[in-house]
């Protein structure tokens, strides 16, 4: 495994069936298989691995209980919602390159109705840098023109 | 396809390989065929597909000129580029969920030497909700608690 956490978080999520399937539990509120499944066009196995995955993983809880209906049933952990980002990092450059006809969906603060921005923001200066101003470097080795204690 | 745009994202990048090369080309600097194939240990003809399909799809450039080496590098374009954040998105959920010993990286603004933070934060209120208050709308269909002119 390489020590790198946007590779372990593609380990469990790094297919595109995985990300839609999140998509569907985190943004659409849907639960049950058969929902995934008209949602997706998916084939009921490869949707069963996906679903099994995120159980194991700790994305997603199975209902519990004597009614076997509920055994159909996945809901979103807090680890599965903190992949909310995810979805709204890729909605928003698809937007950006792949929607030809405007965005289909915006993404909204559900406690007062304001529309949600996803945003990179330094700490120090306090400006949100254009991508090619991002870089990512190794914990330990010293930053570029800054001193730290 | 789907009219949604994370969908119409993960048809580029909706694979554990695809957006591993991209990290290497946006965060590492990468531009060799060779280099991403020491880095990622992936099969060649895996890597070349993947490799051919960025820059089909617009993500990276393959160098010119009459020096048979250029044509084996490979450089992000502003599209590519644009993939920054959803790298940074999978990392900071990687960080939270998957790195025992720590986050081994960290994004740093190239202008001032910060640290760079992916946020979420309401258009309206200013606050950055938790993933759970976050909502997707379809474009069109009226707001929740709030009235637009």
């Amino acid at each position: 495994m390489q020590n790198c956490s946007a590779a372990r978080a593609l380990e469990i999520v790094g297919e595109r069936w995985s990300l839609l399937i999140l998509r569907d539990a985190l943004f659409r509120g849907f639960t049950r298989f058969s929902d995934f499944q008209r949602s997706l066009a998916i084939a009921p196995n490869v949707l069963a691995k996906r679903l099994d995955g995120f159980v194991i993983g700790g994305l997603l809880v199975r209902g519990k209980g004597r009614d076997p209906e509920a055994q159909h049933h996945y809901t979103p952990t807090e680890m599965g919602m903190g992949l909310k980002p995810v979805i709204i990092a890729l909605t928003d450059w698809g937007d950006r390159w792949r929607a030809p006809n405007g965005p289909p969906v915006e993404f909204q603060h559900e406690g007062c109705g304001g529309r949600i921005k996803l945003l990179t923001r330094c700490s120090k200066c306090g400006i949100s840098p254009r991508p090619r101003e991002i870089a990512a470097i190794p914990i330990g080795q010293p930053r570029r023109r800054s001193r730290r204690p």
